[in-house]
């Protein structure tokens, strides 16, 4: 892989948001990268449940790091409401006071298990699943680059994606296409922004209750095979795991802004 | 590649379907398919433009062939006024009747081209651009599924993607996120469908009024640079030439389902 046009230094203050981070990856994104962040850094973790966002945010609070929570359904979001959320966690800041700037889009969800591919045909449900997993994840980067365009050359966007937006699997056509899509943006962003940093960043299959969800629901046997396999073998990853290996990625830097990059990829 | 199961044979009675022919690679796709299909063969041909479909039409019609054509917008139509066009193209056959079923989800738009990557944020846009171009292709190839599920083995499923599916390009980003999510249905689709033939052909640039739009709204420098040059050069090809090679890929059977197959790629 080549490499990204500098190593990324997150010890300085640091503003970084983090969306689904009430549970699962992007709690553990939360608190593992709050670790790293220098003084006066300033951390805004977004979800919808309240209590869950508070128990993350607990951890996450330090000397250094002054976390913000906001319960919020990114799914129904306008981008004002969103502007305005981020505008707040900055109040008493110039966007000039950070060293780096950071989002994780690691909101997501699996879509409609229950479905075979052959099937799928109800429009209002792709464009909620889409609403959700693509289009409102375009419309916050929209505005978290808005208010940080005077220190373009600090920004670092990390996509949480999946190794379903470059493989098909058989059962997740919306999960795939969401993936693939999102994806897509992030790459042709980092094709046009070339003083930002863009990481496709796939975790790998997680012990995370999404698991539980695709065994529960789906209708395709081989799925439910896979990912039961995966739990009985203890071959899941831990969140942790996963979180500490993306930290890696990007601190060492040794990826090309777009790329995705996947935990199983050699380093 | 591998060979996908079977050579294809549209020398039969064959049912296909157009979408987007009434101009451009849909219409040469209708005409130069059309020259192929055996005796009591049927022809669907949809787009928004009655008169030029009606031209597209004449030019396929055959001893060989009925045309039908009709005047439908796929970004608004619902579920049962495809499911409707349909069955009234196949009004006095029975499904079995044909030796293949091939449908070619053509349609298909660039999206807002006058926006750079950063700064997209409008999701009633967004949604409007995914209902004609994933979602409602989506829909509409259920409805084909669910019409000739009795005969699933002789289905065959084109959808003209394009390179931007695979590769970011700048300034494309409704383009290329649409098609990449567009693809990995169609991916997900053959994964779980061993006994279709999908294909996902990119044609390659051709020499269509696209390209002048490309050319005429684009805010990206770089892009029309490449377009122009393209068109000055003379390397953008004749729909003919593309649509020759999409025969002979699904005639030689010399892909794996669900393959992206691009004009370029070694035979």
């Amino acid at each position: 892989m080549a490499s990204s046009s500098s190593n990324i230094d997150l010890t300085g203050p640091t503003f970084c948001i983090v969306t689904g981070s009430s549970q699962g990856i992007g709690k553990v994104i939360a608190i593992e990268f709050s670790k790293l962040f220098g003084p006066n850094s300033v951390l805004l973790l977004l979800a919808r449940k309240t209590e869950e966002l508070a128990q993350t945010a607990k951890l996450c609070e330090s000397d250094n790091v002054k976390v913000i929570y906001k319960s919020i359904d990114l799914s129904v979001a306008t981008e004002q409401e969103m502007c305005d959320i981020i505008n707040q966690a900055l109040s008493g800041h110039k966007v000039t006071d950070f060293t780096a700037n950071i989002i994780f889009h690691n909101v997501g969800s699996l879509g409609n298990m229950s479905i075979k591919t052959s099937c799928i045909e109800n429009v209002n449900e792709m464009r909620s699943y889409y609403d959700l997993n693509v289009f409102k994840v375009i419309s916050l980067n929209t505005q978290f680059l808005k208010l940080f365009e005077e220190v373009e050359d600090r920004i670092i966007i990390v996509n949480i994606t999946s190794l379903c937006a470059v493989k098909p699997m058989s059962g997740m056509a919306y999960y795939c296409s969401g993936k693939a899509a999102r994806e897509m943006y992030f790459r042709v962003l980092a094709e046009e922004k070339k003083d930002m940093i863009v990481l496709n960043y796939s975790p790998g299959p997680v012990e995370t209750t999404m698991i539980d969800v695709v065994i529960d629901k789906t209708v395709n046997e081989n799925l439910r095979d896979v990912f039961t396999t995966f739990k009985k073998q203890g071959t899941l990853l831990k969140a942790e795991t996963t979180v500490r290996k993306c930290i890696k990625v990007l601190v060492a830097g040794k990826f090309k802004s777009g790329d995705h990059v996947d935990f199983f990829d050699d380093e």
